[in-house]
């Protein structure tokens, strides 16, 4: 039997998870895999932590760029995460031509297409599985299950401390503020929780599967990306009213030549698959032509979930390895097909769900319905409750309005309009259907 | 480039599927796998009726044995089914060294043994996707994306025909042979429907998950299977009453060194993921030591969504055949580990839904209930509604019980005394609950 020897960089909390997966489940991973898989080095500047697995001592290092070069080393797993050190990691491992399993969404978003790139020169693999869905094999299914679809759409809901913050207010009642205080408290988001809730690391992983969809490498700073910070409990109340649930959607979308990338909170039918996702669970609807909708569920993150979909990679390649067959002879995902461009924010088309304001007079609803109607934009479904003694002291009251499919452009020129005509308190407020 | 080439025996719905897609797709494909995958051949003994798809003349023919042992056919494609002609297709191609795809799950669960170890001897592929599942990567992520897991459950939806039929009892409130007749109409159901809605095609594919769960081989004379035939719509209305739907669920599930295998009409909370798999759609859950809960919903069957799989088969065993590197390594399903038993029906334990019509008599209920507090049997909920006046007429009440976990033995000795104590008009009806 073939040996293939593995070096992890950054013993972290999913380092720790690999190194426990990979040393306990030898066995079991030999017998399926038909490969020895060595963990035979674990670097980190930190190696006295306890991460509550026991490792050899003599595995341990803090050298990260001497593991690279150690000839019994044929694999690199990176999982330090970011995208300094991280970097130079996989560019020395690629340019040693080594093969490399990293789980780093923010630095295949940002540097994929020159890794990538590299890996492809050098004939060796750089996967990724575990950037996008932690334990959920969306990625393998987009390479390998799904490979004979052209992807019409893949739609998703990609980040669990998002995830969660929206369950509990729709469950609960609950304010953003509060609910995402006590999220931080349990562990669920983090001190600085602006990657999570301003919707960037759900940026990266849709520029991931977009990139794996449609062979196209979007730009971070061009996708258009909403997150969920400051939601108001009464949009969450109105949709729930509604039959609807908020989530926090990714979706990438072939229109024509173009793609549509972005990142919304969204309205989702409590109907829809997708709506009864609660949690800290992800789920990914994959539309393709031959298959229709298949949809991928599980826990996105977590050291064990994350720790599945690494070790996975890692059989994959060192499997790769004992057969001297790299996958490099397969079009990496930024290569296969690169005449889509980005389809721009306000060509986008969605059902949408706008809060007004509307001033408390005869006629207004009228005339603000009038104006969408000039714009194109029809109204689906409204929603009008009776004032409270505030709405009516202020002289505005709330109407929701559910619209059919519009253009975003057209849609903020009415609401512009309709906010100069001086029909609304403020510049009506709007979210996303699916 | 590399080139492989494909014939396909059997030109039949999905055989058209497949010659369509790899024609058509033929560019997508080739940048996609760097390999150019060619139709070369496509036997069927009716080569003439129309099948929706241009193909080339000269590549049709009847003989499917000539095909084999043709040297530009590096893959065979097995799709007539059953366990006849296929059986010997099969064979006679790994026999002659050459890869398979085949999307025959009887002839798999019956025969899969043998023809896996003799792919096995001949360093051959022999690839599935398509017999469980259709569309839905299901098979690859228990292979590849879940390797690194000790497979702890699968459950399953996966005969669309039989989820179709119960769906439309639960929405329109319709019976059972009604809405067969109507399923038959509409092409959704065979003329003979028996393979079906006797559950024998869901216990075809669970044997053959239950093989990649966990390398058993399970004979499926051996699998406990209750199919849907005759399911009473008064059942399905109680469930809906006590917030869950009835579902043709598959499962196996590992207890110790025994395997629990079994196809049975169960009670889902409507607030599962599975419980809002409706129509013909096929989902399955799989819950992994690592990544926990993960599901696979999609479309289970169709022409176009079986090619996909298929489709993404011929890939795998094209890029193989073209680095030399099939994947016989790699140990096949039944061989990977086979010290684990099946786990007699008695012995498996579930939640039961029980309906009993209860002689109209003080003191009844309590009369049974302890009866099933002596085997063990504990009472979850109960419902009795007002009996009717044809119920009091015949001195019976209907009364349904929702149990905790019980050994199946226990729950059917308990049944048992309560018929043979006169407590009940006729041996009270159960149905498993997930």
């Amino acid at each position: 039997m073939k040996h293939v020897g593995v070096g992890i960089v950054g013993f972290g909390t999913v380092g720790a998870g690999v190194a426990e997966g990979l040393l306990q489940g030898a066995a079991l991973l030999t017998r399926r895999c038909g490969v020895d898989i060595q963990l035979r080095a674990i670097a980190d500047l930190d190696i006295t932590t306890d991460r509550g697995v026991v490792v050899p001592s003599e595995i341990l290092s803090t050298d990260a760029l001497a593991l690279i070069q150690r000839d019994d080393i044929d694999l690199i797993v990176e999982l330090i995460g970011g995208t300094g050190i991280a970097y130079e990691v996989i560019r020395q491992a690629l340019e040693a031509g080594k093969s490399v399993v990293t789980a780093n969404k923010k630095l295949l978003a940002e540097k994929g297409e020159e890794l990538f790139e590299l890996a492809r020169q050098k004939h060796v693999d750089l996967y990724f599985g575990a950037s996008v869905g932690g334990g959920i094999p969306i990625i393998r299914s987009l390479r390998d299950g799904l490979v004979a679809n052209d992807i019409t759409a893949v739609y998703g809901i990609l980040n669990g401390t998002c995830n969660y913050i929206l369950t509990r207010m729709a469950r609960e009642g609950v304010d953003f503020d509060e609910v995402l205080a006590d999220a931080q408290r349990l562990g669920y988001a983090e001190a600085n929780p602006s990657l999570d809730i301003d919707g960037f690391d759900t940026a990266h992983k849709i520029a991931i599967l977009a990139s794996l969809a449609y062979g196209v490498t979007i730009p971070l700073q061009d996708i258009p990306v909403k997150g969920i910070r400051g939601l108001s409990l009464t949009d969450v109340q109105y949709a729930d009213e509604l039959g609807y649930t908020i989530k926090l959607l990714a979706l990438c979308k072939k229109h024509g030549d173009k793609v549509e990338v972005s990142v919304n909170p969204t309205l989702v039918s409590k109907k829809h698959m997708l709506g009864s996702v609660n949690e800290v669970f992800n789920a990914v609807l994959v539309d393709g032509t031959l298959t229709g909708d298949t949809l991928y569920y599980g826990k996105g993150a977590g050291r064990a979930a994350t720790a599945s979909a690494v070790i996975s990679d890692i059989i994959s390649v060192a499997r790769h390895i004992a057969s001297a067959t790299p996958r490099a002879a397969e079009p990496l995902p930024a290569m296969a097909n690169s005449t889509l461009s980005l389809l721009p924010a306000e060509e986008c088309t969605s059902r949408y769900y706008i809060r007004l304001m509307v001033r408390d007079d005869c006629g207004m609803v009228g005339r603000f319905a009038t104006i969408l109607g000039n714009h194109g934009v029809s109204i689906f479904a409204a929603s009008q409750h009776e004032p409270t003694e505030a709405h009516r002291k202020a002289g505005f009251v709330p109407v929701v309005i559910l619209t059919q499919p519009a253009r975003n452009g057209d849609l903020v020129q009415a609401l512009t309009e309709i906010t100069e005509a001086g029909i609304v308190q403020t510049m009506p407020h709007y979210l996303c259907m699916l």
